[in-house]
């Protein structure tokens, strides 16, 4: 922002946008509600909630087969379209009885009957139980016409055709009624509900090969930069290969949504106006666009940004991330990432991820685990500090070296979250961390 | 069990394995290793021990696009095959200078260099900094020759092309040293990392635009037994639908595996054979066969086994799951799970899940909470029992009903393990709940 701000004095042809930085979007700011200038930065409270106020369920549904189903969220009810059991079915391996005939039977007092068949599940019930008889079952067998029980195989000998029942059962004993587990119209999920593997057992177990859920939100992925060279190609001088696009990719991805890396783009406005208009025009549900570390773009963006949509907050008391921002062009959501990968990755973890989860209709997934810290760490009042650690013994050990360093990503197991008013944690105090 | 046990006094053509019972497995079990029959159940930690030595990761490799390496294992550890910064770089906005030129600079004796040019990240370092020469640089961009150190802009006030510093810096002050970060021939990441999006993002700014991760394991997923039709088509009269299918192959999926799920197969001994055969004919890591609740099932897995590989054990002191199977044909590991989906869905969850993850090189992933339970429950000694809960206003409230309900399914969050030595838990104690 210093060297920006100087610039407009430098450099008249930045005042007409047609440079790499541009002066001025402040001015524009005004036109649009909730804003934050830059240098007022919002509390982390007030980003979060803004971000979630702006992250609404995604309107879109589809339908996919069931054993595509696990992760995503049901759009509709799901309502049986059948009694489950479908039949009286025996709930034991043994003969199923009219219990009126078994009545008094006991180790002392067998009953006989003879066998009149026998069922496995499966089988349809060609045999009917009448008086004087019983029919062999199978547990998940249907249970034969005449019969109101089952008497359990440990209770019965049979010889020659015959069975000697040792045990009386009431009606209905051993025997599940059709429609005990579900009844028909019944409600069985409800819309929202997100599908784990047993309640995707339950839909298949209903007879739905396919299953009507909320799509995934869309998002676009843009770095920004001159400085920036795609993973795979050749490094030109002073150039940094993009990593931005695959750790907000990555994260989306994790969260429920679909992400498209578009190419990267030059830090004009021109350029970034193209980019926000072709990602509104394509119907994304939102853009992340990544600066690189060329220090035009934060303005640029906001600039663009003011004229074709809204800023809802540019800027937070977060570290690293401060220059974070964001707003909406209509229904796009717009994502302003810092180009530091640090940055990118703690915006892209408390910010983005969330907003993704919400757009998706997933529930908030935040795993932490609890560890001693390894060492005393020191952080400045007034904003919040996320502190990647690793994790070794029980230890969170803090990594964090530079905004602009890889190694401690590559090291870093997740992070903590140095409230705004702590200035220091002590050596083996207990912390909370977030897991990537 | 029981009603098997019997059969084989009922009808002769059982003991030639044409029906669909099949008696006398026992017998055979002698001939293979580490047999448990049926009767003596093992205890859960023994048969965990079992699935985890048989679990081994896959051997299997494969080269996956860096966008979509995400969740992913590494198969080879990441060497840098260059410096990380690949250039010095300005860490600042500022000017670059020649640090022994500001020696004493300060509020009160600023020191006047001639501006001689301009860069920005992405620009080639086409300026030099001779003496008494600055150059602006924008953070990011390559320290010109010449210049070793950058005074941050606030320090600087630029008027008619000459700057005036009021700050001294060191020599490499506000400079990133090529290679501060990352040395070429680093290793950055090692073989079995999960690759989460920050890690991702260190691949990607390593230049890699693919990686070497290990293949994910391959199960195959039948269901067995005459009383099964597939969800989407009409359900005959003494049918269920296949759910379990659908819930192991969820799983499977959300463990780092990839599933097919094979057609329905008859209980015969035939049938499974060459289910058995033709997984691993057809390469796959592991198949995992759910029984209907049919009785035979159990026992002609066994059988064909015992023929073809080994059991490793048969029957565990678990509820639900207790006819868990387990076993192998060569590389091939055979799961033989209960038909019932609440016990399909325990073993599911407690044994194959684990065993996926484990092959796949991914850690163990078991998310736990900890709540109320909203109401005493009673358990059977000398047996580990499964409980599934719901979670509401954090209570965990018990939703089993029986081993063949599918609506303590559709409710269930989670479990609680109930361990074997462990009669009753009251009302309103702590619980650990595993969420599915």
């Amino acid at each position: 922002m210093l060297i920006q701000a100087k610039r407009g004095r430098w450099d008249a042809s930045d005042v007409t946008g047609s440079g790499r930085g541009a002066k001025g979007e402040d001015g524009g700011f005004g036109e649009a509600m909730n804003i934050t200038p830059f240098r007022k930065l919002v509390a982390l409270p007030e980003a979060l909630e803004l971000v979630r106020l702006n992250s609404a369920q995604v309107g879109r549904t589809e339908e996919v087969a069931a054993a595509a189903a696990a992760g995503r969220v049901l759009a509709v009810d799901v309502v049986s379209q059948m009694d489950v059991p479908a039949f009286d079915r025996s709930a034991m391996d043994g003969y199923a009885v009219r219990s009126d005939e078994v009545v008094g039977a006991g180790e002392l007092s067998p009953v006989a009957l003879r066998v009149a068949g026998e069922l496995f599940a499966g089988d349809a019930a060609a045999v009917r139980v009448e008086k004087g008889t019983a029919c062999r079952v199978a547990t998940g067998a249907v249970l034969p016409g005449g019969a109101d029980a089952v008497v359990m195989a440990e209770y019965a000998s049979e010889e020659g055709g015959v069975v000697s029942l040792r045990r009386a059962e009431p009606k209905w004993g051993n025997v599940s009624r059709r429609g005990s587990d579900i009844k028909a119209k019944t409600r069985v999920l409800s819309a929202g509900t997100l599908l784990d593997p047993a309640k995707v057992g339950v839909l298949a177990s209903l007879g739905q090969s396919s299953v009507k859920v909320i799509s995934r939100p869309r998002l676009a992925i843009v770095s920004s930069g001159n400085e920036i060279a795609e993973p795979g190609t050749p490094l030109g001088p002073a150039q940094v290969y993009n990593s931005n696009s695959y750790t907000l990719s990555s994260l989306v991805g994790q969260s429920g949504g679909e992400s498209s890396i578009l190419p990267r783009i030059e830090d004009t406005k021109e350029a970034v106006r193209e980019a926000l208009l072709k990602a509104r025009a394509d119907g994304f549900d939102a853009v992340a666009i990544s600066g690189g570390s060329s220090v035009g773009e934060r303005d640029l963006l906001a600039g663009v940004l003011s004229e074709l949509g809204e800023i809802l907050f540019h800027g937070v008391q977060i570290k690293p991330g401060k220059p974070f921002l964001f707003g909406r062009i209509g229904p796009l959501r717009v994502f302003g990432v810092p180009g530091y990968p640090a940055a990118c990755l703690m915006v892209g973890q408390v910010f983005l991820a969330p907003s993704v989860r919400r757009m998706a209709g997933l529930p908030p997934a935040r795993r932490t685990v609890k560890a001693r810290l390894s060492r005393r760490i020191a952080s400045r009042l007034g904003r919040v500090q996320f502190l990647t650690v690793k994790l070794a013994d029980g230890e969170a050990e803090p990594v964090f070296k530079e905004s602009g360093a890889i190694t401690s990503l590559a090291a870093a197991d997740g992070y903590i979250v140095v409230p705004d008013n702590v200035e220091l944690i002590e050596k083996s105090e207990i912390v909370e961390v977030v897991l990537f």
